[in-house]
């Protein structure tokens, strides 16, 4: 016999199932009109262990993480573009010597500043780089107009400089990105070779990069850094290449690396976490998490990733001692974390 | 009642599951003791019209492509290794001046060859790039050097061009790689940018690459371009970036890239088709042509990659007028193709 009750949830239920489905699916497709925007940072995943970090050194850091913060989401609340606040955040991290980006970057071998940034938009995914820059005060700016400018992704070397000067960019000499700190750092890694291998945390993968989700539910990228203490002249890490170090796309995540670049290279570590969301369903901490403590642990690569999706979702996994790193969200209040989980 | 025959059914039934599972995941873990060898290659999307093809550049062209796949096949026959085999058939493609890498590669805005090139073995996830370089006479030669011999991926410029002396390579001068036919593309070009949107064909994306399956199972790839034609000095393309032209991981396949870089970098193609066999289950044809007819027709950008699995089994897929391409199998006969499906 038949209960008149189930025969109704009978009925309703095919209705349910339609209703769900066209409720997932508008949700998936409509931009929202105005999203509380959204701003992650970093500093890099080369952080000193607690007890090698005195409390100046903390409040520095936190200082410099907050400074960028503030930057980059005074661009975001006046509706300005992830592009313009990842862009922004960046700029104020390059300029802070403390951090491996513009001044106060790793040196190579040779004891040059050799620089690297990246820029991706979300929306369109349109991406800027520069690398091996030398005399370009901000990198990240001549990855914008890299972007902006020219049918091209990357340009490299004195090229990308002679771009950057005719797009009217501040340009400086070398020695204005060189700090003593960096100078003794180089000179212990050439002194003893050997020792590289026990100095993970300061040969130098403090790169910087932003991820932001502005008011129209665009997301953006940026990363910039020195790269590799004692590297090879003409080497070229993670951070200026999109997929590897920079990753940015409305319809899965926007991502920036920091960590021994050549794994996230080998690994196509950003975009295979794009990638984990777009082609396997999985939700922005699942994929960060699978790639950074799976995959890279797996392969022995030390480093972090700050990723954001379109909702406002983040995840800052790292596999190292630590991750200099900032948030501000929908409460306005800038956060910094060092080694805190 | 209870059928008998369907109370077998019912308890066979989680058996033959759980034996489909396990020989399933069997297959895909265990590696077969010795497979057949299979070497694929591209000369370039940048292939004329059926109508502009003469005969006499057909059968030059072919020839080309004939040579490099039996010297890579002879690499593979004698049980040597895929990395060797792609390594080798790039080599013959540089030297050939018909098409765009080595001697032959198409100039950027100056008139000088700047030449780009990376490899990746399947087996390690290990790679090695050049970018931009002037004076390497075999550009694929350097990127194994730098994969072998330094902790880094991707060198680019004067310090790629140093690396790759002090590692014994033959240098040449510039004028070794310039052709008269590149010389007047590049005139062509810039007497008239406008026309650069009539001429794709000849626009030089006539990069060259190899992927191949060795006898163990392992699977490597090969890129080397000289770029695109009038390109601003210092332009990375995607054929050194691993994860955009170049890719080779025996958990899903190689893959080798020409077309308009720039697209290829921003849509992470190498990496996408390799991540829809890992995250989302696709065959390697199915990927392949999902990422060049789907992804890259919507976003405009034109262009082929050649793919290869650890079973052997490949996609050449093209939304351009034609690719040059050639495979080599188990029959040991070497196949060429320019514009026919």
């Amino acid at each position: 016999m038949r209960c008149p009750r189930s025969g109704r949830s009978r009925l309703l239920l095919p209705w349910l199932l339609v209703l769900l489905f066209v409720a997932g699916n508008a949700g998936c497709r409509t931009r929202p009109i105005a999203v509380e925007p959204v701003l992650v940072i970093h500093g890099g995943a080369g952080v000193p262990s607690k007890s090698e970090l005195t409390p100046e050194g903390d409040r520095a850091y936190r200082e410099g993480l907050t400074e960028a913060l503030v930057a980059g989401h005074a661009v975001l609340r006046q509706g300005g573009s992830s592009l313009d606040a990842v862009t922004a955040a960046v700029r104020v991290l390059e300029d802070n010597p403390l951090f491996n980006a513009g001044r106060g970057a790793a040196l190579n071998r040779d004891g040059v500043a050799e620089l690297d940034s990246a820029v991706m938009d979300g929306a369109t995914l349109k991406a800027g780089a520069v690398a091996g820059v030398r005399t370009v005060r901000n990198p990240v700016d001549a990855a914008r107009k890299v972007m902006e400018r020219t049918p091209h992704v990357l340009l490299a070397g004195s090229g990308a400089e002679a771009f950057a000067v005719s797009a009217g960019l501040p340009v400086v000499s070398n020695a204005y990105f060189i700090t003593e700190a960096r100078r003794r750092q180089l000179q212990e890694i050439l002194d003893a070779p050997s020792r590289r291998a026990a100095l993970p945390a300061s040969v130098g993968f403090g790169t910087v990069g932003a991820v932001a989700l502005d008011r129209s539910g665009h997301l953006a990228a940026a990363t910039s850094t020195g790269g590799l203490a004692g590297k090879l002249p003409g080497r070229i890490g993670d951070s200026p290449l999109i997929g590897s170090g920079t990753w940015a796309d409305d319809a899965t995540c926007a991502v920036s690396s920091t960590g021994q670049g050549e794994f996230f290279i080998r690994y196509a570590v950003a975009h295979d976490i794009a990638a984990r969301m777009a082609h396997g369903g999985r939700s922005v901490d699942a994929a960060a998490r699978e790639v950074v403590l799976g995959t890279l642990v797996k392969a022995g690569g030390e480093g972090a990733v700050i990723v954001l999706d379109r909702r406002g979702r983040f995840s800052m996994p790292y596999n190292s001692e630590g991750l200099f790193r900032g948030w501000i969200g929908s409460d306005g209040i800038p956060h910094t974390a060092i080694h805190e989980r």
